[in-house]
């Protein structure tokens, strides 16, 4: 199970985005192709990503919405409530410490740290004071943090990590353009890639047309 | 050439931001190992990932910095400016508005628009100020916009696409957790998928302890 690759895992958590939406809409039953019209791919990926966690559609029928969901809650770990800080209270950390589908999503935002004098104290969402970074350590071991995003300047993200690293957060997100030499798992956000993609897709598409 | 997958792409942007690393500190050559381990992957991928552009490393010496970068440069289409308009004044808008790394990547944000009275004629960014949707159109039209940010609730995404699409638009960015029928090429960031991706590869990396 430790080996899916990493492309099926992100389409495995859209996969679960489009199951709550029909969940919702109180639909029981979907097919490899609705699912696969509504992330732009082809059918036959739809099955062979689920094809990993065993045989849990039904030929002709399609899989059971609810269950389908349930098994990819299991598999990305979405069974528990996951506790998260937010380094930095930037325009980044601001826009994350107040994404509700964050907590939806079982992500829960307990704390933000800055290092800026004129933001420590301050709301930055509701419930949610800006703490000075100098309780980091203390503020992990006391809550028992899972995942710290990192929204800072790519020069103190390295530093930062490996304090995060020695405190025992169990994860990083990483917001700031660097690579981290923490040995914990690093996801890496970089909003620019969506732009250079959806760039390099319209420079191709012109060429067609 | 637009036949090279996505997972490929999105990791040609990545190369790319390293590479400006490398730019920037003076360094003239790079392997496949060096890139392969600022990016966590194995450098045979860094190898196959590159040679979609014909031979462009010596072996034993590595790639050219500055040749590479300028040839990523040109097949991920930032040879020009893009010129980007957001439509939502919340956090995530803000903080797109105000990412500066946007603009040093070619990403050139015209506008901001929103529905909301109370932010309308607010200034959301240095010399940008919020404008209302209703002056979207015209704006497209007078102003040739090549990208579009989608960062409004679902509810209102799918009908602002087709008002995007009609205008001319060439592209979407899309952070409404939602599904567009317009026909312009749609990139979707779900915030939610890295925490999803990251929770995954913590519980199973708990197993194997």
């Amino acid at each position: 199970m430790s080996k899916i690759p990493k492309p099926v895992i992100r389409r495995l958590a859209v996969y679960l985005r489009c199951l709550s939406e029909l969940e919702e809409k109180g639909i029981k039953l979907v097919s490899s192709k609705q699912l696969a019209s509504m992330l732009h791919i082809k059918d036959s990926q739809v099955r062979k990503d689920l094809s990993y966690f065993g045989n849990l559609g039904h030929r002709g029928i399609g899989y059971d919405v609810k269950g389908l969901a349930r098994k990819l809650r299991e598999v990305l770990g979405l069974y528990k409530i996951w506790s998260v800080i937010i380094l930095g209270a930037g325009n980044i950390g601001r826009a994350l410490a107040n994404h509700r589908r964050l907590e939806q999503n079982n992500f829960k935002v307990k704390a933000v740290f800055d290092i800026d004098k004129r933001k420590i104290g301050k709301q930055i969402a509701p419930g949610l004071i800006v703490k000075n970074v100098d309780e980091l350590e203390h503020f992990v071991r006391q809550n028992g943090v899972d995942i710290a995003v990192l929204a800072v300047p790519a020069d103190v993200a390295n530093e930062l990590a490996n304090r995060l690293e020695i405190s025992g957060v169990k994860g990083i997100i990483c917001f700031a353009p660097t690579t981290l030499s923490c040995k914990i798992p690093v996801e890496y956000v970089d909003i620019t890639v969506f732009f250079k993609t959806l760039a390099h897709t319209i420079v191709n598409s012109s060429y067609n047309i």
